[in-house]
């Protein structure tokens, strides 16, 4: 599954900004792959990239259309038939982080048979996988984990991504999400394979590659996240990571959609190392990003990460706030580089 | 999903007696609702019940038929259609642990639709589940967990069963696979369950229940296998389990499927109490299963067993050669129960 990119971001009738969520993390990370987006009349939603109609999206190159809409249930507004069956006759491929299938809509999959285009369910897998083996692959890899779902974990890796290419690491960003497979035009949304694939899934998405090379995979879930650990250990099993980074949100009491109050920073390093071992033995913590939002000045921010740090001997940033260069500072003194002299200064 | 018993066992044409495994499990464990089997020309397995036609299990009250088959690829062969579809037409449901469905076989989804019956795909999970939520729930709970796959978690929580019911426990087998889904008449596949609700399946398969009640769920895979640790820790979180039973089989020198080697007992029970907690802090081991075929004399699998006892203070047994009863004595002695003293007598 390859998402050809540039896109036209598709935003229907949305009530609301947080409707439009998936489609403004694809614009926040690939900027210059969003050409213009494609509002019907009521939208309340608005990426600030320009209004274009699909035969302007055709014009200017678009070759998907991104439906970068969440909405309740997940299902298809008969509104918005009309714009991808249009999308479709004009020559773009239609790509969707609905729960349900595009072709599931008769009209749809007649439009994307007759014009040979390729509708693409993010959120629906249909790839089948082996399962996983366990086996030690060549190339680097790291994980962001978490303390809880949303605190981060997709932010952070494609922070570090940006970070580690600006400073000459061969690194990619491998999506194990819905937003993060429009934003990269690849990988699975893990949390929609079937159980006993999930580790042999992350195999198949962060492969084997080049001794300096590093795939940045975004995690998911908490393993102390009682909903969805079985996917936070798949997916620690399959990336068999070098290195991970804890993220954390520190105002929240209690994990998301559950009544469990958080672990510790401390916990989840623990059992990630304890479990991580299984596929990996030399795994290691490299950093933890907070989202300090609720921290009204940098100062404050400042003192809780300075403190996280020494707690754990580890650097602590806020990704958002004040970047990732400490992090890729301690991946590059952990995992030093076989580089060209020159590179190196 | 309840599968209605008694059963016709069909077998169709399998080469060995390895590819009816499934039904023998049934025939092993329900051998009252086994009326009899049904077997094609060149069919080398025999499950040691008679041999009747689909007119004879319809006459002596067969309500489904058991497609109780293990083949490569998990397919339908073209010689067992006209039987599935007889079947059918007589009046009874059809059940099958194949990978494929029963009604991708466009004559199979005729026959069932045209009289009225229900195909049963145990492997394929069309059910929809909430995800799990870790919430406490009344009723007590007892999980099987392994070193590693195929160690014997279904056969002694099933023995268990027996065991627990003949003491006058009030207990229920909980079905987490395939076979064990066909032995009990309901349950889930929960390796063929999306992985964001494994732990929500399994919630559902083992519901709040009265205090005394004890749910006896089949465990799946183990926490230290790279493949499968995501459908095992999921099982453990969504069971909640108050007590766990570790299997074991002390042959094998690599974990099932791959080449990693298999965790101590220790590891098992520490790292299942470390998960466990999350949604039962009361969590704890009550037992030791170990498989002890390899050894020729009960007196050199008594000393085996012995050692374990003592190096983990738990009672170790072979559900197969010595039964289970010092398990049951652990859960009696760990959980007193509330009944009237006439019982406890």
């Amino acid at each position: 599954m390859q998402i050809n990119p540039p896109y036209l971001m598709f935003l229907g009738d949305v009530p609301d900004a947080l409707a439009a969520k998936t489609a403004a993390g694809v614009v926040d990370w690939r900027r210059d792959w969003c050409i213009g987006q494609l509002r019907l009349p009521g939208c309340a939603a608005d990426l600030g990239i320009p209004d274009i109609s699909i035969a302007e999206a055709v014009a200017k190159g678009c070759r998907t259309m991104i439906v970068g809409i969440v909405n309740a249930g997940g299902v298809l507004n008969e509104s918005w038939i009309p714009s991808i069956v249009g999308a479709l006759e004009a020559g773009m491929d239609v790509a969707s982080g609905l729960h349900i299938r595009l072709g599931s809509d008769e009209r749809i999959a007649h439009a994307a048979f007759a014009n040979g285009r390729q509708l693409f369910d993010v959120r629906v897998s249909e790839q089948r996988f082996a399962t996983g083996k366990g086996t030690k692959r060549p190339g680097l890899r790291l994980l962001t984990v978490g303390t809880d779902c949303s605190v981060g974990k997709k932010y952070t890796a494609l922070a570090l991504e940006t970070a580690m290419r600006a400073r000459g690491f061969d690194a990619d960003f491998r999506a194990t999400g819905q937003t993060g497979v429009l934003i990269s035009g690849r990988g699975v949304a893990i949390d929609a394979v079937v159980a006993d694939f999930i580790s042999g899934a992350v195999e198949w998405i962060a492969p084997a590659a080049e001794p300096d090379h590093w795939d940045i995979v975004e995690g998911q879930g908490s393993l102390f996240h009682p909903s969805f650990a079985g996917v936070t250990i798949g997916l620690l099993h399959g990336a068999q990571p070098d290195a991970f980074v804890v993220c954390h949100e520190p105002t929240r009491t209690t994990m998301r959609g559950v009544q469990h109050p958080l672990p510790s920073i401390a916990d989840v390093i623990d059992l990630t190392i304890r479990c991580g071992r299984l596929t990996n033995p030399e795994i290691r913590p490299v950093g933890i990003a907070v989202n300090t939002k609720a921290m009204a000045d940098d100062g404050e921010a400042r003192r809780l990460l300075d403190d996280l740090a020494r707690e754990h001997d580890l650097p602590a940033t806020d990704p958002i706030r004040f970047g990732v260069e400490t992090l890729v500072d301690r991946v590059e003194a952990d995992f030093p580089r076989a580089m060209p002299d020159a590179k190196r200064a």
